[in-house]
């Protein structure tokens, strides 16, 4: 008893976006699951979001305001804009400290669309 | 050297795809990197693309005609439109065969993306 660790949960289960789809390859998808899906897909088929979403999921710590991102050629207001997009597909979430909103990758949701695009077991 | 085997090679070096992009959360996306990797993910941005992929990814033998894809709630022009555009963005080959054009997924392009998607090692 006297060793027991508490270990951080690192993805609690009230957090985890739940999977939406079977892979792309195991059936058709059904109209609902295509609606959620194409959602995060249209998120990242921007260029700028990309970059910004790429910028974000890339930062020391996994996370970054807008103040950490200024080379990606676009305004501020344009970066805050996007970011919310973002937030709004469920790819990023935030939390404000201060003067600025710090958003954060959803790593749950990385996972489950990188599952939609693995390949179905035969 | 008697029992020597000569495996399938099942995705020669001159037919893959070349993978465009490091993890999205490895380093910030160049312009160049975001533009070809934002194509992909735009053309299955669309619940009707989405549906007609995971269709020809999951019809038997791995490839599908419009002939195959009946239940996706659009007309066969519209089928073919968002065929035609899956292909555009390299997600999908065709090939005539008689009448009809089949299309088949593009294994590489699957695993590129999922790349895309994975966490980067720390």
């Amino acid at each position: 008893m006297s060793n027991t660790q508490l270990l951080p949960l690192l993805e609690p289960a009230d957090q985890a976006v739940e999977p939406c789809c079977p892979p792309l390859t195991e059936r058709p998808f059904t109209a609902e699951e295509a609606e959620t899906a194409a959602r995060m897909f249209k998120a990242l088929g921007d260029p700028v979001r990309l970059r910004l979403f790429s910028a974000v999921a890339s930062h020391e710590g996994g996370e970054a305001c807008v103040c950490d991102i200024s080379d990606v050629g676009v305004s501020q207001p344009t970066v805050s804009h996007h970011l919310k997009k973002l937030k709004e597909a469920g790819l990023l979430t935030s939390e404000r400290r201060g003067t600025w909103v710090y958003y954060r990758v959803e790593p749950s949701v990385l996972a489950s669309m990188g599952k939609l695009l693995s390949i179905a077991p035969a």
